[in-house]
């Protein structure tokens, strides 16, 4: 299910900068894959992209209407639904990451169908895995992992790739959620599969491949985290990475969205994974330490980052303030 | 989504001991909920429930009709689909534990609902979860966890459910699988849940009880296994158990379904299990180790179990053949 680009990134009427996430990164990360971006009229929020209604997007070469946006519920508003028809009406497909689906809406789903168009729920995704298997597939592989939810995992996981490009690395991003897959054009939703098969969704996210290339396996959640650690785990399997980079944010008191649980220390997230990712590739290894230092100046990020750098032996950075080369270096 | 007892056990045409593995269990564990089975022409298997017509099983009483067994691809063939019609029609709500869903034959769910009667498709909960949160609750819990697939963590968590009833313990079966919430009658298929929601369903599982109550939780997977660990992760983590019962079966030389894979040994799986179980339930501790002992004679079984109990300090037995009075003795 590849998205086809380029995108005309669909705002609602949304009006806080979290709720357009989805939007942003896609924005950042892969300008050319933007013709523009359509708000509505008390939308307040904006990726910096060019405003456009659907049939100048269109003229200008849109391939597909992405809802890229969240919402409380996720649900579609009824009164998005003519844009939707008029986008599949201008001969473009249509992708959302919203949990109500497109294609239970009747009116969307015939209009698709007759006009041979793509409807994409992201969060629903259509392909059928089978289970893991642990067999060692061919090509290298990077994963991200966090001391904790929301650390940084997909940004550090899009600079290693770029950087890697870069240096005439032959490398792909892997993403496992949402605005990654928006960002990559593929991937799989990793949180919305069905349990049984996390694993070897997992395996399908990142196939054999020749022996120099790398794959760089955008994490999930945190193996520390009460709520989403089976996700994580289920991922790290199937990733089956020569290569762990632990994402860790600094002044972050307690887990994300649970009051009363502190942090892992970094240490103890590098041995819960280590022990996890050797069950399916005895030679992993972690090769670095990325860290948010965004709440503090930069001095002090170089001290953060030097601290821990000793405490480790292993390169850290914050891949915003100092990139990743030191990464890529421990790589091999 | 509470399945009404008693039961038909319908067996369709089922030929092999492992397909009716649903079915014996009820049979077995709560015979008092079964009228009788009903076999079709060329099923050549039997639970040794009395043989009995849909007419004969209502008027015995009988409130469920049960697809029982398993077959290669779970779907539901087209030739059972009057057996299910005259069991509606007999007023029976209809279970389910193949993959292809029950809701989804028209003429089954409109009968269905005309009549007011349950459609069940254990494989697919319908029940909505939140995602795990990981606050402590009230009440004492028990899981059985694995060094592998399939080594006897429903039967140990059966036996100990029963045995700690006759000796007047407050305590509940809570079942995680397909068999074990046919024998319960309730319970979540946590293999079938969307990942996100792992924890949360397991949280679920085992509500806030009395301080003296106690939940057996059947565990599923194993963390050690390449394909499922995810799932055993997220169950464990939102079960919070104060006791821990690791189950291990002999003469097992790779991991089920993965020719390639060494079994963990025990003291792997006690540290493994420990540590995730820690994160949602720090005082967690190991109880006792269960093994299946079937492929020994009782000498034999003997001499292992005193072995593993001597070299992990921990009451080990084969419940079939010792009991658990030896795990209970160590829950306090």
């Amino acid at each position: 299910m590849k998205i086809q680009a380029p995108y005309l990134l669909f705002l609602g009427d949304a009006n806080d900068e979290l709720s357009i996430k989805m939007a942003k990164g896609v924005a950042d990360w892969r300008p050319e894959q933007c013709v523009g971006e359509y708000r509505l009229n008390n939308c307040t929020v904006s990726t910096g992209q060019p405003a456009m209604d659907i049939k100048t997007a269109k003229a200008a070469g849109a391939k597909t209407f992405v809802l890229s946006f969240a919402n409380s519920g996720g649900t579609i508003d009824p009164a998005w639904i003519p844009f939707i028809i008029e986008a599949l009406e201008n001969d473009m497909h249509v992708v959302s990451g919203l949990h109500q689906k497109l294609t239970d809406i009747e009116q969307v789903s015939e209009l698709a169908e007759r006009r041979g168009l793509d409807l994409i729920d992201i969060r629903h995704p259509s392909q059928s895995f089978n289970t893991g298997k642990g067999y060692k597939r061919s090509g290298k592989r990077l994963i991200t992992v966090g001391t904790d939810c929301s650390v940084g995992k997909m940004y550090t996981s899009l600079c290693i790739e770029k950087a890697m490009k870069a240096q005439g690395f032959d490398v792909d991003f892997r993403a496992s959620g949402q605005c990654g897959i928006l960002i990559a054009g593929d991937g799989v939703a990793i949180d919305c599969v069905v349990a049984d098969f996390i694993a070897g969704a997992s395996e399908t996210l990142s196939p054999d491949n020749t022996s120099e290339h790398w794959d760089i396996v955008e994490g999930q959640g945190a193996l520390s985290h009460p709520a989403f650690a089976g996700v994580s785990l289920g991922l790290l399997h199937g990733a089956q990475p020569d290569a762990i980079v632990i994402c860790h944010a600094i002044n972050r008191s307690t887990m994300r969205g649970l009051d009363n649980r502190p942090l892992p220390s970094i240490a103890q997230t590098i041995e819960l994974n280590l022990a996890a990712a050797r069950v399916t590739n005895p030679n992993a290894k972690v090769a670095a330490i990325a860290v948010n230092t965004s709440s503090v100046d930069e001095r002090e990020a170089l001290k953060i980052c030097n601290a821990i750098a000793i405490e480790h032996n292993l390169p850290c950075v914050d891949p915003v303030r100092h990139g990743v080369d030191a990464i890529i270096g421990n790589l091999t």
